[in-house]
Order: structure tokens, then C-alpha cells, then sequence
């Protein structure tokens, strides 16, 4: 689906300099690195040396870094604005529990190069394209942008500094509710009770718009918001509105949507399913990411499917059409191999058996593996017909 | 491919415990290892350790080692045989030089629990029929057996301890020629010239022979070989000899092939290419390595492709056929999406551009990016059919 948007798919190698890693961007995932020792070290030098010194390279922990280092390389054979296909996987040193892997994968699309919102929509259409193309329907589109948050924050009288904890509060609305919310930036973070709770009531007007009203809203609620601000997210949702008149996609405008990352610039977005507790897919803008290594701004979108999450999701197993061509001892396997490649050739997945112990077991092991059909060759000379097994499948 | 062949792709993590990585089996491989420091160490505790205790994971240098340990471990939920199938990474800390990758792909079949050589003949044609996929043909298959080799430097007189070196000398002879090996075998490992020369003399008498004399010859040459080796080799070649008249593959039994890794335990295999200087798979029969991790001997038969080298023999780049939607700034961006959104309900891989420039400059930039077609959207009222972009392709 992905290749379909023209989107063409890259890959990096899983080991990075790990100075690159542990340049900031990766906020948490920085303390997870799995590092590489560096070759030929003998234990005389090795115990002269800090453990941070002993270490060059280190697995990525996302995919974001590597394509930037790859852009920056690599932008001058690449068209403007470049799509960036990933499917690939990443690691962190986290303790092993349900929902957590040290090693999972990463699908990520990001479009470099476009300023304008028609990267934002493109990517949100193409990842629930690919969720739907892999049966999961029935997702929310849930929308903010880092510009809106920045202009309440400084419209409720908070100082710059106070604006990172206020999104981390404001993050955790959905698991601890507005009182949770309140006593963290209140009695833990001692931002004024006043600014949060204009900030409350500013963002329960902006649940559940429809999307005709959401720009004119938004301009209301916080005047000072740039202008361009408003008609990026009245783009977006206009795109999202129509897209969703043909497909089983709903959006929302959520001004609690914060996403962890500190490199994002504009708008962001997460993608939620009825069946998953945590978000299938995250992303946004990040305007000043790939600037850092390249020493000039580029404009740069991406979407980052879960894989693993989204694995989870899918109940249905594919359909299989397999068939067991089983032979007897004395039927030649040049024979066998034979009736297999008639088979395959007509793109079926055939495997060749060979009889063993008692028929009727032998088969229901076979159906018990997945075959639906079988053919049993008694000798070499006789043409023998297909069996299904089992019942109708 | 492989999935018509019934075989089930398994992928395991990257990363394996460090001592079951140089548990031995991996030979000049265990060298080659990137090995990952411990979590948390400290400069203090990390000063006063050895360098080997520093680490307690590696990735993996090849495909095999991570199969036995999945094997091993999960083998009770497996069917028998177990027809694997993996495509990943692999990592080498080598000086990278032309055709060498510190980080690479292998994409290996292997068939654990069948102990005939149906296996072998079943790992080879889906191997040529995998490479006939990617328009690789005019494989050619080279064959061997351990048992063999281990029986000729027997009937030659070599003691067993002289085999290993006896076998890695005549592995060169396609590089070094024939007064290269005994240069190797007689000069420098000291090997009874007589018993090199003999050898010699039946190598030569077994090459180049037709399908229905390599078992007589092989058992004529070396009398004391097991008859099960001699019927596993007819039965082979009858098979090879098979597929070749109705596939563009050759085959021939190579006495002087004998694959570097310790742990083949019968016949052996290779294929060549006329345009490859190095094999592009490689594999053979494991008898005895599954049973080092499970505690009991399972017969085991595997076949690697090298996934990089193949790249490089295919020459034809699939073709294309990319539709760009190119829309001026007055049309709104949720038209332009709408008529990709047609394009792409037929299949057609279709992209989203902003009219910017001179026209014909950008038609020749999206040419040059492989762009078949292209819709030119001048307002949002008028219907625009596709033009072709630069010359029939």
C-alpha cells in the first residue's frame, strides 16, 4: 500500500555511531541502547578505560535517527520532496512484560521536503489504507498540533520553561482523568491552579467538533494563534472529513494529544482502535530534525505504524490452500517431486509426504498442520485424484 | 517460493546469548562477532572485569545457530519434518571491502527431522525455483558428500586428524589448481605425496560424469564407500537430472567441493552462476548439530541463498507504471487526493505533486524520476485525462 503512494522503501543498518544515538532526540529511548563493545579490545586496555569509551556503535531504538542520517547523506540523489518506506526492526533494554519486546518493528512513512499539510493528509490516509488493506477498520484519526499547545500554554500566562511539563500532564488525561491531571501540574509541578483550570475549560470546548466549526474554534479559544496555524488544521480536518465519507475512518480534534517526542514542530496525530488500549500508529511534523544534520532546515512528516500492536489486532488467519502429495516407499521421489511441480505451477503451496504408520492418522496430522488437500500416490504408474481433508474450509 | 514449497517462516531475534554464539560450531565466524556490553555497568565494576565478561549478548553471524536454538526450544509444537524458512540480517565485524557487508542477508531453507535425501533434492529445486523467480536460470548445482570425502582420505591412507586439513586444501583447487593443493597438502602440511597424488587421480575420474554412471563410478573408486551414500547420490542425480530437462538448471558431482563449517555430515552443495565468481547458495546435511542444543540427534538438511550476491546478478529492474497527480496552488488539496484516491483503487501506484516551476522543466524532473503518467489538475472543476510522460517504455 505504502509503494502504492509512491512511497519507496529504504533500509539502514541496525548499527549506528553511537554518539549519533545518544544525540538527544531520543529523550528515554537513550537510556536503552544496547552498545556495542568495540573489536580487538584486550582486558589490559579494557580496564583503563571508561565503560562509555569501550563502546562505538549501539542498535537503533527507532527509525527516525537513521533516516535522517541516511537524508542527510544521501539528499543530494534524492528527489524533492522524497517518500521513505521502513519496515524494520529497532531495539531497546527494557525489561521484558506483556506489550513490551526488546527487539519489535517499526513501519514508518515520512514525507521530506513538503511544508504544506498535504503531507500530513497523504500520510494519514496511506497508514489507514494499509491498516484497512490488512482488515482493520473502524479507526479514529486523533489530531493536534505542537503550535496550538505552545500558543494555550502562553495564552493561560505559563512561561516558556513550565510549557514541557505542562504537556506531560496534559498527556496523561486519558489514564488519569482532569483531577489526576490537576494535581500533577498543580501539587506536583506548581503551575498556577488558575492557568490550569482556563486551560480545562478552553479544551473541553474543543472536544467533539464538527469539522466545518473546528478552524473558527480554535482562532477563538486562543486568539493569539498564528493564522496559518488555524488554516492548516482547517485543511486537515476538511481532508479527513472527505476521506471519511468513503472509508470506515472517523477523526477527532484531541488538544490532549502531546506524543512523547520532543522534536515535533507541528501537527501530530495518533491513530486509536476500539480493540487497543494504546495507540496503532503515532507521528508528525518535525521541521528542525533533519536540519541538525544536514546544518539547513528541511520540512519533514512521518508515521510510525506499531507493528506488533497491530499484529495483535488481526484475528482472522489467511485463507491457505495447501496440499500434501503423500507417497508409499516404493513410488520413486523423482515421482513424487514431480506431482508436486504440477502443482506448484499452478502457484499452490504443495508439500511432499512421505507414508508413515497408519493412514487415517497420518492424514488427520495433516489436517491438523493446515493441508486441505491431499494426493495419494500408491505406485509409481497410477494418476491419482485430489482429496480434500477434512470438512469445508 | 518457498511458501509453495510448504516451507513456514520463522524470525528470531537479532541478538543470542553470547556463549551460544562461540559455542564452536561457527569457525572463523566466532571471530567476527559484534558483542553487546552488559546493562548498567558501571566504570568501577567494568575496570576490574575481563573483556569477555563484559558482554553477555551478540548478534548473530549466520541463520543456522538462532534455527537449532528455535528448533530446540520449541520442537514439541513443531510438525515433523519442520520445513523452516527465514530472510534477515546477519552481522560480520569485517573489514568492509568490495562484496563484503558488515551487515547482510541470508535466506535460508532447512528441512529438520527427514533423514532422505529427499530433502536435499526438495532444498534444491526450490532453490532453483526461487532464483528462476528472480530470472536467475543457468544455475548450475555442484554436488558432493561428506561420507565421500571422509572414505577417499580414507582409501588413500590418511589418518582421520589429517582429514580436516586434507579437505580444506582440496577446497581451494579451484583457486590455487592442482599443483597449488599438493604445493598446500604435501609442502606445508606435511601429507604423504603419494596419498595426494591417488587422490587426485580418482577426483579427476569422477568429474564430468553423466547422471546414470556417478553411483557405479563413485563406488568403483572407493570401495570401502557405505552403499546407503552411493544409493543417497543415484538417487540425487536421477532427481537433479530430472529437473534439469524440464528447467534451465545443470548439476554436477564436485568430489573437490567441501563447504568451510564443520558440522555437514553428508552430502553437500553449492550453486553457480556464469556470472558469479563466488557461489550464490551454498548448503549440505546437519545430522548432528540439533542434537547438541536438544540432547538427541535430529537429521537436519539446509540451504542458504546469499541474498546480496543475487542483487547483483539481477540486471532488469522491475518495470513500472507511476501516475503523478499534479495540481496547481488554486485547486484544493482534498481534489487532488480524491483523484490519486481512483488511481489507486486500480492498483496504479499514484503520487500527489504541487505544481511549482516551469511545466515542461517539471514533467522532465518526473520523468527523470521514473513517473510513467501524469493528470494535470488546472481548477477543481475540470475532469483531466492521464498523458503519458517522455517516450513509450
Amino acid at each position: 500500500m505504502y509503494r502504492r503512494f509512491g512511497y519507496h522503501r529504504i533500509e539502514t543498518p541496525a548499527l549506528e555511531d553511537i554518539r549519533r544515538l545518544q544525540g538527544g532526540e531520543g529523550g528515554e529511548n537513550e537510556k536503552l541502547i544496547f552498545q556495542v563493545l568495540k573489536r580487538g579490545l584486550d582486558d589490559e586496555t579494557a580496564a583503563g578505560t571508561r565503560t562509555r569509551d569501550l563502546v562505538d556503535l549501539g542498535l537503533r531504538f527507532d527509525l527516525t535517527v537513521p533516516l535522517v542520517r541516511f537524508y542527510a547523506h544521501h539528499h543530494a540523489a534524492l528527489p524533492t520532496p522524497f517518500r521513505a518506506f521502513q519496515f524494520a526492526p529497532v531495539w531497546r533494554a527494557e525489561r521484558p512484560q506483556k506489550g513490551r519486546y526488546r527487539q519489535f518493528h517499526q513501519c514508518d512513512i515520512d514525507l521530506i521536503g513538503d511544508a504544506s499539510v498535504l503531507a500530513e493528509v497523504e500520510l494519514i490516509e496511506a497508514t489507514t489504507e494499509a491498516l484497512d488493506a490488512v482488515g482493520i477498520t473502524d479507526t479514529t484519526v486523533r489530531l493536534s498540533d505542537r503550535r496550538f499547545l505552545s500558543a494555550l500554554a502562553a495564552h493561560v500566562g505559563l512561561e516558556e520553561p513550565a510549557w514541557p511539563g505542562f504537556f506531560i500532564g496534559l498527556d496523561k488525561l486519558d489514564k488519569i482523568g482532569w483531577d489526576g491531571v490537576r494535581a500533577e501540574l498543580v501539587d506536583k509541578r506548581g503551575l498556577p491552579a488558575a492557568a490550569v483550570d482556563q486551560s480545562r475549560t478552553i479544551i473541553e470546548g474543543l472536544i467533539g467538533l464538527d469539522a466545518d466549526k473546528v478552524a473558527d474554534r480554535l482562532a477563538d479559544a486562543v486568539p493569539a494563534l498564528p493564522e496559518a496555524v488555524v488554516a492548516d488544521m482547517a485543511t486537515t480536518v476538511e481532508c479527513l472529513a472527505e476521506l471519511g465519507r468513503t472509508r470506515a475512518v472517523g477523526w477527532e480534534f484531541d488538544p490532549t494529544l502531546v506524543r512523547g517526542m520532543g522534536y515535533y514542530t507541528g501537527q501530530i496525530f495518533e491513530i486509536s482502535h476500539p480493540k487497543s488500549s494504546s495507540s496503532v500508529a503515532g507521528g508528525g511534523r518535525y521541521d528542525k530534525l533533519v536540519g541538525r544534520s544536514l546544518g539547513k532546515d528541511i520540512p519533514a512528516c512521518g508515521f510510525s505504524l506499531g507493528f506488533e500492536r497491530i499484529v495483535d489486532l488481526i484475528t482472522e488467519a489467511p485463507a491457505r490452500s495447501a496440499l500434501a502429495v503423500l507417497f508409499e516407499p516404493d513410488v520413486p521421489i523423482s515421482h513424487a517431486l514431480e506431482r508436486a511441480r504440477q502443482s506448484r505451477a499452478e502457484g499452490r503451496e504443495t508439500t511432499v509426504v512421505r507414508r508413515s504408520g497408519k493412514l487415517p492418522a497420518q492424514l488427520t496430522r495433516l489436517e491438523g498442520q493446515g493441508f486441505t488437500g491431499v494426493v495419494h500416490l500408491r505406485d509409481a504408474a497410477a494418476v491419482e485424484a485430489e482429496r480434500p481433508l477434512g470438512g469445508v474450509r
